[in-house]
């Protein structure tokens, strides 16, 4: 079968958006940023011109949709994020934000109008942002964000709240309160880059998620004594990188004793905050962020205790305080039998070849969950690289997804209410 | 005895100088900064008030000259720094800078003229600077800093060299040439903070160094691969940041036992930096700076030897690449004998307590050592304390060693040539 979505045009957009981003340190647009509002400007440009009518909602995400012959129906909603990571990728949400507004276009040029309205959004902020938090946008439909979230303060003092407002929401109808009540979706549906080595090594260009693993993360801070680095002899030292250190090399070995089986299990620690950081000061104070990602909750829940207990056992060692404190939690998220049949009717109909798999990536999807059947699509991406610069997805896998995301649509819309 | 230096008046001048900080991180006054440059116009006003001849050599060191009565005489050269490291303390080479100010002005009360001219030198950038050098002043008047080091970068992009301008020197000066030519000092004298709690617990007040250990720096890489930290399964990471810990845990239990000798021996990882830093994302690269001291050459070589090979070990285990780069060494400073005596002779007569004494930390007196007789006077920390806000030195035990310096100095213009 010959897809109906234009590939090239799809291939343009990704290649044109990659364009904007911070020159020294490709490819990074930061949600909040300038850059990040840039994108946006281009992104309504080319959602008006698929004929998607624009808005920014309360939760500072931007939605194009697209009117139903039953426009009293739920809409359907393809998303996905156009923020990247530091020095992260082309493809990393913006395949998904774009893969929703080619589905769109294609309707237009076939001249197809779905029963439902269709909803393309582009969510704020999906990867972790300054303040600590990742997934803004899904977690204001969701209500997944609360109040005390919208005080976080990033770097320059501004608050969540406000940065939301900057870019166009209102923080004062966020909450706890989900902005798209639960049911008032007919589907939500996203396309994303595997981020992992799966699809490529089969040769497979479509992946149909069966769940999205829960992410648990914990701040984890150890304090002990600044101290000169050349008078203070080794015995008496309290210093918090000694313990941090073995904080991590801790966390790698139990992970991957816990991945030893069935389930998904990775962990990783991949910030660190040093003071003073200079080299000639014993540090006094480290503090970290380790973050697990499992598909069963129970594994997730005995590493938290683990980790606590090894936080505790090297603060008594070297004589160091600690805290550790969870920062956020989420369950894996279980996509809808429904939506998952009708993908992958989708994909055996289009004659390539695909795989059910579980996802180890967060995504929006894993809030949107909660509200509405959820289905996901991956496509691969080579030497399942991502969060960086080489991050790649050939432009014909990119359009085989596009083209089962497309048909998947029509069929939806056909069987839903 | 009581002394003849005037306490209270060299009090007020360390307390009045600790004012010029960063406020929000006190104390803090880094090298090359506006802050640091209105401490030299406070120090200048000082000198000048104290009837020094004011200079900034080639170097951008700060020199108050008195004459001499035999003013073609070698001078004798009392010196230390003004600057600070982030979050340090009022004391340490605050100390010895106003200790020489105080001599100086004591002479002029008595009445006093050496024989030789005295220099009351304000070394530049002794604390590890921007630039990744400490000592920045001593090194030019001993030789011990390269043109290479000249074009070392800061963080505004601006040179090494381009900074010495900035506040006063002439780069183009520097280089392998030392500014001051072996023997052309009578004898260099420094009073400094002790940084450790040896004179404290002892209940003395002034301490004698027989030798300052010396000071190896490494700079180590490890380069990993940035990955994904949700969709990465444990088996398949390259992590740089589990490399760095393995490395951190191994000096500090390496340094252990390497202490536990007879010889002084420290070890300390101060500064790492994490890439990207994101707690989504495996850590692709971490550099590290690791430094060990001692009063044994032998025992730093070995030291770096096996710090080369665990490096390389760690890196085989994970499959990741490093780099191993010596950044400085310094050798351990002999203290000499003559000078050593004659500080001896002077507590003694004061009738306070003191010490002979190895010194872990480094100082400016340590390049000085180079390139004439050099002794040092230590006072005692409260706790040990120092490179922090809670340093601290009764006025007191300041006051006490100061008398040693002022009698000491007394006593070399009389025996030196």
């Amino acid at each position: 079968m010959t897809g109906k979505i234009d590939g090239d045009r799809l291939w343009r957009r990704v290649m044109e958006l990659a364009e904007l981003t911070e020159r020294e340190r490709p490819y990074t647009r930061r949600s909040f940023t300038d850059l990040f509002l840039e994108g946006r400007v281009w992104l309504g440009e080319q959602f008006a011109g698929a004929g998607l009518e624009l808005s920014i909602d309360s939760g500072g995400n931007l939605v194009g949709r697209r009117a139903g012959s039953r426009d009293e129906l739920p809409p359907l909603v393809i998303g996905s994020h156009s923020d990247t990571v530091s020095g992260g990728g082309r493809f990393d949400g913006i395949a998904g934000v774009l893969a929703g507004l080619e589905v769109a276009q294609t309707l237009g040029d076939y001249g197809v109008t779905l029963r439902h309205p269709l909803e393309v959004v582009d969510f704020l902020a999906e990867e972790p942002s300054e303040y600590g938090l990742s997934c803004v946008g899904s977690r204001t439909w969701s209500g997944h964000i609360s109040t005390e979230d919208l005080k976080r303060v990033g770097p320059d003092g501004e608050t969540l709240g406000e940065a939301i407002q900057r870019v166009g929401g209102v923080p004062s109808l966020l909450g706890p309160e989900p902005l798209r009540k639960p049911g008032s979706l007919a589907c939500y549906l996203e396309l994303h880059i595997e981020q992992a080595r799966v699809l490529e090594s089969k040769g497979l260009s479509v992946g149909i998620v069966t769940e999205i693993v829960g992410i648990t993360r914990h701040r984890v801070t150890f304090v002990g004594r600044t101290d000169h680095a050349g008078s203070t002899p080794m015995g008496l030292r309290h210093d918090a990188l000694v313990g941090a250190a073995r904080f991590v090399d801790g966390v790698s070995g139990k992970a991957t004793a816990f991945a030893d089986g069935e389930d998904y299990f990775v962990a990783t620690v991949g910030q660190i905050a040093v003071a003073p950081n200079a080299f000639n000061v014993v540090p006094g104070e480290v503090s970290l962020v380790v973050e697990h990602r499992s598909n069963a909750k129970e594994l997730s829940k005995r590493f938290s205790g683990e980790l606590e207990r090894l936080t505790n056992e090297i603060a008594t060692a070297l004589e160091l305080t600690c805290a550790f404190e969870t920062v956020s939690t989420a369950n894996p998220a279980i996509c809808d039998a429904f939506v998952r049949d009708t993908i992958r009717n989708a994909s055996e109909d289009s004659g390539n070849g695909y795989l059910v798999m579980a996802c180890g990536a967060g995504h929006d999807a894993m809030h949107m969950a909660d509200i509405a059947p959820m289905g996901m699509i991956l496509v691969p991406s080579r030497d399942g690289r991502s969060h960086c610069p080489e991050e790649w997805t050939g432009p014909d896998d990119l359009a085989a997804g596009v083209d089962v995301l497309y048909e998947t649509v029509l069929s939806l819309d056909a069987t839903l209410d």
